[in-house]
């Protein structure tokens, strides 16, 4: 039988880069936090973010973060401003810990989630001893992320921000006017499915509505809905479907969505939801 | 000194999906199961299986499930079904526990191994609170993997299955009759080797056989043999070899055997084995 | 609060290999550890290094082992001999252990750290009971890493070796002859940066010398130079900096400096450090 054991005795940290997996450089960081917090879990949300596409980061932050129990610390590098004047950063919000440059990485975050402290990473007890122009990952974010997940006090890491003054994307959704909502791909996933900015919350009638349309730039119009991809047609035809990190989604069964309709990250959607 | 500490304390999850890493799937399964099961040591087997190729993904669990200790919990998400009426099924076999689709993913399993206990995971007091139609790797199968390695019983998890019921793909080990084998590719490893379903221990002569033809439907023949891949002369030539997963390959020295011979996984092959 | 946990309890194994993430085999190595020391965190340097390139591998490994807690235990297997003469070796260096063939992946770490111990694993009791002619990573390197890591003494995984005799590939730095430096490239990052072979105590003039150029074969001339990545003009030219790890290296803001200038591992660069 396994004993019960005290949740803090097992601190997870999460951690999500655009540093891929071949260089070495995720395995340095994760080094670094074995050294500081060896009893640490080490979760991997992902290392393939596009290059310093901030807010395709933020969006993949957004969908991972509510799954993982209170107290994780998330060490996030997509920080195209390294060496900059942008601040390195930690926030307490909700359940968890968020560590990474003051860039808008944590937008949706600090949107849905109450911010009790932010703080500045400037307290050198809390780096490595060199700190590099161009490795914060190791160097400032890696320790910081390591010594919050030991316990040490947020406000130890440096001084107290204003959360209104941290950095925010534009991650407002799209508003519905009357039967219309203007919405665009924030995310293609491995299949090719097209992740909409459009909550499933914003469409409640999305598979009741007498009909939807998702109007593409280039004119071409996807109507056909489903609930489930299993027994969907293998007619390479797109549908839109709900998506379960929450959006409205655009895929085709057995194929991808993004190629057969020639949209990637950014291409601009309206659309129209006719109940009759 | 270490001290000795009890096995059941470590438990072991192994993860295999076609999730890919790139968009936090995995991620966030990982902390869905850290929220159960904190303890758990969690190990990717792999992501990169083709997409919804379950009997890849079934040979790939097979070669390396034997490896891992007793009371793993294999979680395996490769389900082209998510959404149908497909099962979602727990299977302790051997000394193992398998969670995943009852879509054939755990044929060689259930071939190779006594089955104690295969249950339905239908208890919603071991899914999360809300289950979605497309991710069930997040919804269902991450906290059943989660609660079996915490010691909750399988049969906690849903009403008990008829192992005989499970669902199994063809994996049938070709016959050898006379001097011939009908084989096919049931794997293409990262350097281009090709892995067929052919067991060394059906042909247990071939390295000692006077004569040993692989032949391709294309008319194409390999004909040499080598027990190692060191100081294999780079000349572009397949060999038929004896991989550590335990079956015959085609590779080719410092190259790709697939490339060189055009073929890919499912790939018919006719071996002739001559003893004189 | 987290109470203070001896550092023993928590051992390291980290792993590097060339056998990339989609064929399981990783995974099964870690599946092997877990059996016999449960209690390891296992961290990913990286298993994407270029097939069978030593040099690549041992630089990479070189970038990171120092940033690894003592008493880590590196499993390291780029292996184009498995199955020849060479041998399988454990090396405790520095704080740390190294396990893996014989081939020159430790040459770094042989000129940086005083060599405690090396011994040649041979002792079959520390292996696992089939070894293969292909999978040493499985049978050999992951066992001896894991005993290793659970505190067994490196003396007996097999004899002693005179560690002048352990194979090295050539990484001396090139040496600064007048205002020349004849480097090369060690290594081609994911974003195109090249890390050259000069490590900057070399060149500690490199930001203040009046000039530097780093010239390629094909005679292009790189001669600006940035401390700092961040708000690099986005004009497409390359130019020197200090990388992280500790060497020079040539990039180009927000994109690859490896497709501008046509240059990959290998390539020859003279560096001209003008001071007036």
């Amino acid at each position: 039988m396994n004993q019960i054991i005290p949740f803090e005795e097992w601190p997870v940290i999460a951690l999500m880069t655009d540093f891929g997996l071949g260089d070495g450089d995720v395995g340095v960081m994760k080094g670094v936090i074995a050294g500081i917090t060896p009893q640490a879990h080490l979760i991997d949300i992902t290392h393939d973010v596009a290059p310093q596409n901030v807010p395709s980061a933020a969006w993949i932050l957004a969908s991972a973060y509510p799954y993982f129990p209170a107290g994780t610390v998330f060490v996030c590098v997509i920080d195209p401003g390294v060496g900059s004047s942008r601040g390195a950063i930690a926030v307490n919000a909700g359940k968890w810990f968020f560590v990474g440059p003051d860039n808008g990485l944590f937008s949706y975050v600090l949107q849905d989630q109450p911010v009790h402290a932010a703080h500045l990473l400037t307290n050198r007890a809390y780096q490595l001893p060199h700190v590099s122009s161009t490795f914060h990952g190791r160097d400032i974010f890696a320790p910081a992320g390591a010594y919050l997940a030991q316990g040490v006090p947020i406000g130890e890491l440096g001084p107290s921000l204003d959360p209104a003054g941290l950095h925010r994307i534009d991650i407002a959704p799209p508003a519905r006017i009357g039967k219309e909502v203007e919405a665009r791909v924030i995310h293609v996933d491995r299949f090719g499915n097209l992740i909409t900015n459009v909550p499933l919350a914003l469409v409640p009638d999305l598979f009741d509505a007498t009909r939807v349309q998702a109007i593409f730039q280039a004119g071409k119009v996807v109507d056909s809905r489903r609930r489930f991809f299993a027994e969907c047609p293998d007619d390479g035809l797109p549908f839109i479907y709900g998506d379960s990190s929450g959006y409205a989604g655009i895929a085709v069964c057995n194929g991808s969505a993004a190629r057969t309709l020639g949209v990637g990250f950014g291409a601009p959607i309206t659309f129209v939801i006719a109940n009759k």
